[in-house]
C-alpha cells in the first residue's frame, strides 16, 4: 500500500506554516489554492504542502475546512489520535532535535529516554497538539536526517 | 526528511487489526510486544505494523498507552486531527475503494465527487474514527493499487 499524502488539521495555517517551514526548516511553496472554495461544503482549498522522502507529502489544513470537506463534526483538537515517527542515528541525536523543536517553538511532553521496547525515544507536540516521536532504534538501521 | 512511522491511536486493538488486516488486507505480522511494559510511564507495548511501500510504517496503538507514552491527556477519539490520504488510477477505482473499505466496516463520511481543486475523491472513516481521504487527481500520476 502506498501512502501519499498525511493531512494534519490546525487551528491557524499561518502560525503552522511558520512552524514547520521557519521552525523545522521543511521546504515548501507556501499557502496554495488559498483562492479556491467549494461551493457544495464551503470548505476552502487553501493548503500547505511539505514533499518528504519516498514521494510522501505532509500537508497542514485548517480544522475547519477538513471538517467540511470530510464531512464530519469537529470537537475541538485533540493530541491521542496519532503519533509521527522520525528515527534518527543515535540517542544524542534524539536530544538534539527535541531542543531544537523546543526552540521551533514546540512543547516536549514527554523527554527522550531508553524504553522497554528497545528504543531511545521523545515526544515534542506541534502548536496544533499533534505528536512526533523521535527515536532511536538500533535495531533500525535506515535513519536519516530530519531535514 | 524522512517520515518512518505513523502511528494511529486505536480503541480496541484486535477491532482495529481486523479492519486493516482482515477488511482491507493490510500485509502485517499482527499484535507484537504484548508482554512487554513500560515500567516508569505504565504503557504497554502491544502494537501492531503493517509495512507500506518506500519503508513506512503504519502502526495501530491503543490510545490509553499512546497517552501515557507520550505523557498527554487523553480527551477521547475525535476525527479531526488529521486524514491519511491515498490515490488511485481513476474514478472508477475511487468508487470501488470506497464500497470495499465500507463492506469491511468503516463508515463512508463523505461520498466521491469531483472538487473545486482538481481532483475527484471521497472519504471513509476506520472502526476509531480516523479519515482516509481516496483521491483520483489526473495531475499525479504516482496512483498506486491500495492493496
Amino acid at each position: 500500500m502506498k501512502l501519499n499524502v498525511i493531512t494534519l488539521a490546525v487551528q491557524d495555517l499561518e502560525r503552522a506554516l511558520a512552524f514547520y517551514r521557519d521552525g523545522l526548516g521543511f521546504a515548501t511553496k507556501g499557502i496554495v489554492a488559498a483562492d479556491v472554495q467549494d461551493p457544495v461544503s464551503g470548505a476552502h482549498g487553501a493548503i500547505a504542502l511539505f514533499e518528504l522522502e519516498g514521494g510522501l507529502l505532509l500537508a497542514i489544513y485548517p480544522r475547519a475546512d477538513m471538517a467540511k470537506d470530510a464531512k464530519v463534526l469537529d470537537p475541538g483538537p485533540n493530541s491521542v489520535e496519532f503519533s509521527l515517527g522520525h528515527l534518527v542515528g543515535s540517542r544524542a541525536e534524539v536530544d538534539a532535535l527535541l531542543r531544537a523543536a523546543e526552540k521551533a517553538g514546540a512543547r516536549i511532553t514527554e523527554p527522550p529516554r531508553e524504553r522497554p521496547w528497545g528504543i531511545y525515544s521523545g515526544y515534542f507536540s506541534d502548536p496544533d497538539g499533534h505528536l512526533w516521536e523521535i527515536i532511536w532504534n538500533p535495531a533500525m538501521p535506515n535513519a536519516r536526517a530530519f531535514i
